[in-house]
């Protein structure tokens, strides 16, 4: 597979057997605020690092404080290596500060062997040329835009019309903007790389921060775009879980993301 | 409310500022083995200990290594406490060997404030009466159906009649046999205390571990029975994701859980 921007963004030094540094880079941000699904592809990696099997299947993050753009200190604590999977926890902090807990469980996709039964489909969308451009749907440029791809069924874009849609659900099609083929460590971008699909019957409400964020990755996605639907089924006293399925290019489910955030209140909607 | 079986056998014995002892209880076993749901609900009690706000909001667990009914050591690492929200892991040893490794942020949902909008409604379902008893269904007694009663729709329990059910889809009635009421640290054994609904579609396969439980509660149950609907949605190359939502008995959502687990190849199944 070729690299992208996106691999140097998660690159790794190593100081010692289970620690690393990395750069949050600044292209992954949304005003100053590195992105969620982007950090924990970053702590996915430093776990990768540590266990002998290649793929994340489960990596669930706690997000514990703002970071930003800069560098960020990891350390790994292995809490199993088996022969088909392993465990580790990730501790991710910036000035001294713990910022993200991340624990994971790698395996080898690749040669994952039993029963195959899939009850959905991939989502009916139209073509990504008749979707909407995220970066135009959201007004002021975000940096993160220029390096992701993320085009909008024009029912999941009411709120970027100022309409009110009629279900907290997003449809889109999405790859990284430099051409740089989905792999599983992208998963944990792709699945959070959307604001909350509460924005269409919502609007643009203030802050929602994710607290937590699991990702499974299910199988190894085929090389071009992909394809995501996420939905805010239940949103209650301000606490939300947005659920996500991703579908690659050959129509294959390769990842389920699931995170509860929690909306801000702002001035006088509360 | 009133205490039961269930608090007995998630009790801790503190050892030190964060560290417990329990007693996994043959209670909750199948085979001797402690129910998993069961096992994440003494974790995040432990957790609970250590942290200010008295509700778990979102709790994951890796398991790790296979675990019987007796005495485990469970360790606190606090990771952030906050105003309203505060996070911790635990890692939960037997015979020294980590077992079960948990994350967990916990809040106070009773003064959750923000908005509410549920796009869903509570499985529509045959009453109790109707249903079929959970013991009677696997047949041979299992000291755990002593202590949950789960009453199965019959289309949930094709399966038990040695038929082929047209989905991996389980709606159930569900309570703790000795009456004693739901509430959110229940909701972590609730979450996983029925067998993968694909039996209804690939029948009894052998073992189906759990590799990684997420529970979030979303808001507290009222007493009395609660419905849930867990569905496996997606089975590739042995591996699967089990998604359970629960009411309570005034037909509010009051938990989510999503798992990850494989499929053990038994035979000549394959």
């Amino acid at each position: 597979m070729q690299r992208g921007q996106f691999d140097e963004d998660i690159a790794l030094e190593q100081l010692d057997e289970t620690r690393f540094q990395a750069q949050l880079a600044e292209h992954w941000c949304i005003r100053g605020v590195p992105n969620g699904g982007y950090q924990l592809a970053v702590a996915a990696n430093a776990i990768g690092q540590c266990l002998p099997q290649p793929h994340p299947l489960t990596v669930t993050g706690h997000y514990l404080a703002a970071s930003k753009a800069g560098p960020v200190e990891l350390t790994v604590d292995v809490a199993r290596v088996g022969g088909s999977m392993s465990t580790a926890t990730c501790r991710v902090t910036q000035n001294g500060r713990e910022t993200l807990r991340v624990t994971a469980t790698f395996t080898d996709l690749a040669n994952a062997e039993g029963p195959t039964r899939v009850e959905e489909q991939p989502p009916d969308m139209e073509s990504p040329d008749e979707c909407i451009n995220m970066a135009e749907a959201m007004g002021p440029a975000f940096e993160i835009h220029n390096h992701i791809d993320l085009r909008l069924t024009p029912d999941s874009a009411a709120w970027a019309r100022q309409e009110q849609g009629e279900f907290a659900r997003f449809k889109v099609w999405t790859r990284l903007a430099d051409g740089r083929d989905p792999d599983p460590i992208a998963m944990m971008f792709y699945a959070d790389a959307l604001p909350p699909p509460f924005f269409n019957v919502l609007g643009m409400v203030g802050a929602a921060p994710t607290l937590e964020l699991t990702v499974h990755v299910r199988d190894l996605p085929a090389p071009g775009m992909l394809r995501g639907r996420f939905r805010n089924r239940y949103i209650i006293n301000g606490f939300f879980e947005e659920d996500g399925e991703i579908w690659d290019s050959e129509g294959k489910l390769v990842a389920l993301s699931r995170q509860v955030g929690r909306i801000m209140s702002r001035g006088p909607q509360r």
